[in-house]
């Protein structure tokens, strides 16, 4: 069986040809270049799918179904996108549209939701029955998948675990909030952690690496090389990953929470510290197995191959 | 169809005849009496069991299934509860103690669990596909019931919504975290902040009123009575359940999050301002339809009407 996976984002269009196994094929990839029409967007759509079939050596004949993964709101039984901030749609029908290019009706679901279904079935979360993938970019994406479905909710916009609050009265939030997982625990949290430090201890290490330019590795890099400033400001982002995470171990008690995103590519000096201050806060967690905690292993990958195990799914 | 529901507690056993369609036909009940040996309980529950079966004018043998609700975690694979605080129960095997007096063999859950299943059958979340009830006693209990099936997680201890920490180094809760939902959102929360508030202004009706006896009704009696203090105090529990619940809609999506407990009882008082806390804090709002916030409706009948349930699903 040959499935066609397709992750779209509000900088690229990316397709994938993908077997039954979760093994890539073919890949195809094209700018998203918005500002332009939805149906523009589709169309190329179309164009990386048959790039990804040619590198493939393969035919949209031979192909078993779609999967699309797109960021916003997307209604998996109408096939409508209902919300997307990222590709300002509002109630587009990507279903009807890529029907017409393709002749497939297309497996949809949020772009996070279809990663973590990816890592599920091909990834960190592999022979787990249930899984929490949380990305740490730009922003905390987050899924859930629990015995092979994922967490959608009533309205399709569920598991959107970066905007739970952990500190009440908080930091302000993009989503309007005070104090969401998001606001401390993202890259742009870190960073603006890591520029409040940079600006409060001009002498530190710390400062002369921000001076260069700051990212979400500074202070990591800061903290490796002896840098209290440094180490103080990786201290209170792990005290508030640990919360969130704790909290959804506590919520959901997966079998395993996958980290992605740039941060988690940290390794051992994020997940060691991690680790150890998740597993106090478990609830009852002496008498009662917990989660792992790892990172995600499959990169932009999950996208592509959680889209096409969606639609293997809509096969079944 | 037939079911018998137990509804398992520290201080009294439950046990109630439950036809297919959710009424009760008959009760029983007896005082658990700890402490006292897990078997002498047994013994009781099973006794319990007979009284609701005679209420009922019923047989034994005319019921198609036996439903447990116990504190704690508990197996439902192996019936085995694994661990519980209430009854101080560790590895007891629950299901085959009850089918050597009864002759059925339980279908069990954690009691808010099953409570939460009672309301999605028969209750406030009658008719909706997906429901997070949360009970507002001297805890924060809570269960999450989707498309009909409690979420138990991997190691049937998931759905501690009222150990989401919401304020980060925040108030000191039972479990050994701080800040969690239940510090502040609990009877014993507000009745903490009731005392705090009365004692930093003893002139208040607040203070008055504290004097007679602290309960969960005090601070929203202070406030129906035109005390800023208590106004103070209710508005401040209101912003921390304001906040959980928030939190639950952005991970759920749930059609509805059902309260119950005590406090719940304060209705249009509590609910009105609540709804219009939450509203503005779920991510997309202003997109996507939003989860009702109800008052459960079946008070204890909750934990017998959803362990009868268990027993149905268990059976189909």
């Amino acid at each position: 069986m040959y499935y066609i996976g397709v992750d779209l984002g509000g900088t690229n269009i990316k397709a994938a040809i993908v077997d039954g196994d979760c093994a890539i094929l073919g890949e195809g990839s094209l700018p998203t270049a918005l500002p332009r029409s939805a149906d523009e967007v589709c169309a190329d759509i179309a164009a990386a799918v048959r790039t990804a079939l040619d590198e493939a050596g393969l035919t949209l004949e031979q192909m078993d179904g779609l999967g699309v993964g797109c960021p916003g709101t997307v209604n998996p039984q109408t096939g409508v996108v209902e919300y997307s901030n990222n590709l300002d749609w509002r109630g587009y029908p990507l279903r009807a549209r890529l029907a017409g290019h393709l002749g497939l009706n297309a497996a949809m679901g949020n772009d996070a939701n279809v990663a973590a279904l990816g890592e599920y079935c091909a990834g960190s979360a592999r022979g787990t029955k249930s899984a929490v993938v949380v990305t740490l970019g730009t922003g905390v994406g987050s899924g859930v998948v629990i015995d092979g479905e994922i967490l959608t909710g009533s309205n399709f916009a569920a598991s959107e675990l970066g905007h739970m609050v952990i500190e009440r009265n908080g930091r302000a939030c993009t989503c309007g909030r005070h104090g969401c997982l998001e606001a401390y625990a993202s890259a742009t949290g870190l960073i603006r952690s890591t520029r409040e430090a940079a600006q409060t201890h001009p002498d530190s290490l710390l400062a002369k690496l921000a001076r260069e330019g700051v990212t979400g590795r500074t202070a990591f890099d800061a903290a490796k090389a002896g840098d209290a400033v440094g180490q103080a400001v990786v201290d209170d982002y792990i005290d508030a990953l640990a919360c969130g995470v704790a909290n959804i171990i506590n919520i959901f008690q997966p079998e395993i929470v996958s980290l992605g995103g740039g941060i988690a590519k940290e390794g051992e000096g994020l997940f060691g510290p991690l680790r150890a201050r998740v597993c106090p806060q478990v609830f009852g967690g002496e008498n009662a197995s917990s989660a792992r905690i790892e990172a995600c292993t499959l990169g932009y990958k999950a996208g592509l191959i959680g889209a096409a195990m969606l639609a293997a799914q809509a096969n079944r």
